[in-house]
Order: C-alpha cells, then sequence, then structure tokens
C-alpha cells in the first residue's frame, strides 16, 4: 500500500537491533485517517462476506482493529495478554513469546465471545516473529471459528514470520513488507 | 447517555466485589457503533474548537480513544503501562496504582508526541478510583499541553475517582455514572 510505505519513508527509524520505530503514525501516536485508509484496504483484499468479528491483540492492535471493525459493520474483539481479575472463567488461552518483552505471554479470549458460527478477520498493526499472529489463529481454531485470513500493518519480512504463516496456508496480507532495515534505509519487498 | 446506560442494564453484569463487567460491548469485545456514538457525544458536551489531540491510556482505552480521536479529526496518543525496548528516551512519567492489577504501574508517553502547543481531550473507558486519569492529567501539566476535559464511558460513582477529579477542577463528563451496583441491581446517579 502506496501510501503507507510513503509514511514509513517519511517518518520512520531504524534503530539498533533492525527496530523499526513508527510510532508517530502507528502504536504510540494514532494517525487515525491512515487507519481509516488501511482498513478499506483490508476491506477490498479479502472477501468479508458473511464476517462477524475483527480479532486483534492488546495493545497497539486495537487502534486498527477498531477502524476495520467499524468499516466492516461488526464489533472488534481483543485478546488480552495477562490475567486480571476483570475476566471469569471460560476463556481460549494460547502461550506464546513475546520479544518485545522477552518472556511468556498468555494471550485470553473469554469464549463467550467466539464460537463456531463466527467467522473472523485478524489484524494487527506489526509481524515480526509472527508470534501473537500465531496465538489468535490459535484461539480461533480452539473456538472452531472460520478464519477469512490475516492482515497486517507493516510486515518486518526478514524476520520470518510472515513466511512461516504463509507456507501453514494462512492467508495472511500484508500492506507493507519490509525486507531490508538497517542504517543504509529501508527497502520494501515487491508486491506480488 | 441513554443509548449506554440500556446497554449496561441490558448486557452488564454486578461480580462480587462491586466489580462491573460491560465486555460484551465496551472493554473485551467492542461495539464500535457505540464507541461512534459516544464520541459524537463527547464532541457535543466539550469544547473541542483548536483541539490537537486526544489522549487515553492502554488497553481497552484505545478502542474508544480512536473514534474519538478519528472523529475530531485529530490522531490518538495513548500512554503505555510498561517499558519496553521500542521506546527510546524522553518520557513523561507517571506512577498510578493499578487497582486491577493490585501493583504500582507507570504510565509512559514520549515527550515527542506531546508539548506545549497542544490542546488535549482526555478519554477513558472506565473510571472507578480515578488513578489512571490522575496519571493522563499528570502526563498532560508534564508536557505544559491545554486539558480540554475528561471524557469517560463508565464512571463507578461509589468509588469516589470521579468526584475527587471534579473537585480538584477537572472537566469531567461521564456519560454513565453508576452509584450503585450489586445483587439487586445497578443505579445510576441522576444527570445534573
Amino acid at each position: 500500500m502506496e501510501l503507507l510505505k510513503q509514511r514509513i519513508l517519511a517518518e520512520g527509524k531504524v534503530l539498533p537491533g533492525n527496530i523499526i520505530k513508527v510510532d508517530g503514525f502507528l502504536n504510540h501516536r494514532i494517525d487515525t485517517g491512515l487507519m481509516r485508509a488501511m482498513a478499506k484496504e483490508f476491506a477490498s483484499l479479502f472477501n468479508t462476506e458473511g464476517i462477524t468479528a475483527v480479532l486483534t491483540v492488546e495493545a497497539s492492535g486495537i487502534a486498527l482493529g477498531t477502524i476495520c471493525a467499524e468499516e466492516l459493520g461488526v464489533p472488534l474483539i481483543f485478546a488480552k495478554k495477562a490475567k486480571s481479575d476483570n475476566i471469569e472463567g471460560g476463556l481460549y488461552q494460547s502461550d506464546i513469546f513475546s520479544y518485545t518483552y522477552k518472556k511468556k505471554v498468555t494471550l485470553l479470549l473469554a469464549s463467550d465471545w467466539l464460537g463456531p458460527r463466527d467467522k473472523v478477520l485478524i489484524v494487527d498493526d506489526f509481524l515480526a516473529k509472527g508470534e501473537a499472529l500465531r496465538g489468535l489463529v490459535d484461539i480461533t481454531n480452539q473456538a472452531g471459528a472460520q478464519l477469512i485470513g490475516l492482515g497486517v500493518a507493516i510486515e518486518k519480512g526478514f524476520q520470518g514470520g510472515g513466511d512461516k504463516l504463509r507456507k501453514a496456508g494462512v492467508n495472511l496480507r500484508s500492506l507493507a513488507i519490509i525486507d531490508k532495515a538497517d542504517q543504509d534505509g529501508i527497502v520494501f519487498r515487491e508486491e506480488q
């Protein structure tokens, strides 16, 4: 998606450790107009007929997920990352490894909100190793829900998580795939 | 706001410990249509002329905050609750006590995204003791930004946090104030 790539080139910073910082528009300060444009792009990329929900994971996925859900006229459901007292029994759970926090994290979703009659689109702002998305796919399978596909804003292609999901047969579409990010700049993967 | 109160009465559950569970439409599964209606209500309740950003805190505030920000045509900025490697120096910080997690939590906001020329509306989905909002007001003051007011979806009036903020002179507007919640039901505060 050209609009997103231009924003990454104009405002993104590459930090040591191949960290791509886009927190001015994607995951700390949120450009809601850009979120809306990305939601429309996902609506055109996926067959969303019969969709019942958009699924994401807290925290930064919620902004994009909310706009996508409104665009598609369905609720957003977001998995939580830690057990709080406000969640009672009846949970889907999936363990993932968080490379951001360098520890195991359990994704939780109340089973009240996802079941066999659901048809979901999973969205997230970032894909690196793909752990969060693997957990969301796992939860979708536990619920017996139908998966339309995975929509991601920025994929760090050089970390391999996206290609692993594609090989597993998941319909993954990323709006910008970065194949190289270092002090020399950012290189995007050519569109298929 | 009548629409919100009706949803609370129809779908809310009161759990032991005066916990009000509204995770079917507000903070786990998100009714984006309701979020939009609440955003329009905030737009009418506050004087948002010259507003530059909406400010909230992760995680569940992000859904309402995103729709409010889009409604008002400004970016959303959300404070984070724990230090991750993706945030470099230059942070506003405010320590709050999280009654949900029963421990001290530090709210963090990159100073790049808020400064003396900003005019912000703070929004959040829930207000109980008011710790999260106190932290957001603190960060707004640290940034030297102008505070338009605080917009909250559901205030647990019986926990006193909202009235404390009002006494401190903050322009707080809650769309539903619950003054009593137990096994006998939910009682809303009369509108002023």
